[in-house]
């Protein structure tokens, strides 16, 4: 198998491959450890929106301290070893108008069932992607 | 679509799935700041080995430090909302005997082309994971 060359993404296609995949993975710091979970998301005026169980570390820690998350999204072919990856940094707060919410839960339904009615918006500071492509002989 | 929930996975399940895919995301906190990077890996012993360049932060600052990591990997069908995802958290650190690192090398080849000779493993404190299922109606 052929090895592969990381091409850097620009910010604009970073953002538009993020918007086009509708899972991703949250990545917080929790007790000063690195923590990480799987969460589907859509993306509304360049604002990472998901869904939380009021219960979770994410809703009830992170998102009301404004805490900065990472989110991760890929799109990695395992047998070709092409694809891509984006990561964006940026503060995570809960939604807490409840028309603004609504709106969100209108357009965002959470894979997993049950109480998943908080909305969290991550506003973007710093956005990285890169893609897998053949390396230069 | 029927919504899914959510069933934990066994410690041995988990590190079965975790070692029969080859691809992960290590998680870890730089400057205070969470940080997640996408990487081929594979399980030996029970402990995730993975490798990376000198010049990366994760083999410059993480694993020289003998941070705490949390590597995630996930098997997520979009279309259905079903798969599995587990989580690991352990201390990483850089394989500095060479016979070892020599035989991880053999083992697992980057899929990223250029000096990615620096060999990390890390051993898992805490396993968690968990299964997508139909939800219980």
């Amino acid at each position: 198998m052929t090895a592969r060359d990381l091409k850097e993404l620009s910010q604009a296609d970073a953002l538009r491959l993020l918007a086009g995949t509708p899972l991703g993975r949250i990545v917080f710091t929790r007790h000063a450890l690195p923590a990480v979970r799987p969460v589907n998301h859509i993306v509304v005026d360049g604002h990472i929106v998901i869904r939380s169980n009021p219960g979770t570390v994410i809703s009830a820690e992170v998102a009301p301290a404004g805490a900065v998350v990472a989110f991760e999204a890929d799109e990695l072919d395992v047998a070709e070893r092409l694809g891509w990856s984006v990561i964006v940094t940026g503060v995570a707060r809960l939604v807490e108008d409840p028309e603004e919410a609504a709106l969100y839960r209108e357009r965002l339904t959470p894979w997993v069932a049950g109480e998943m009615d908080q909305v969290i918006r991550i506003r973007p500071e710093m956005v990285t992607g890169f893609e897998l492509v053949p390396a230069a002989s």
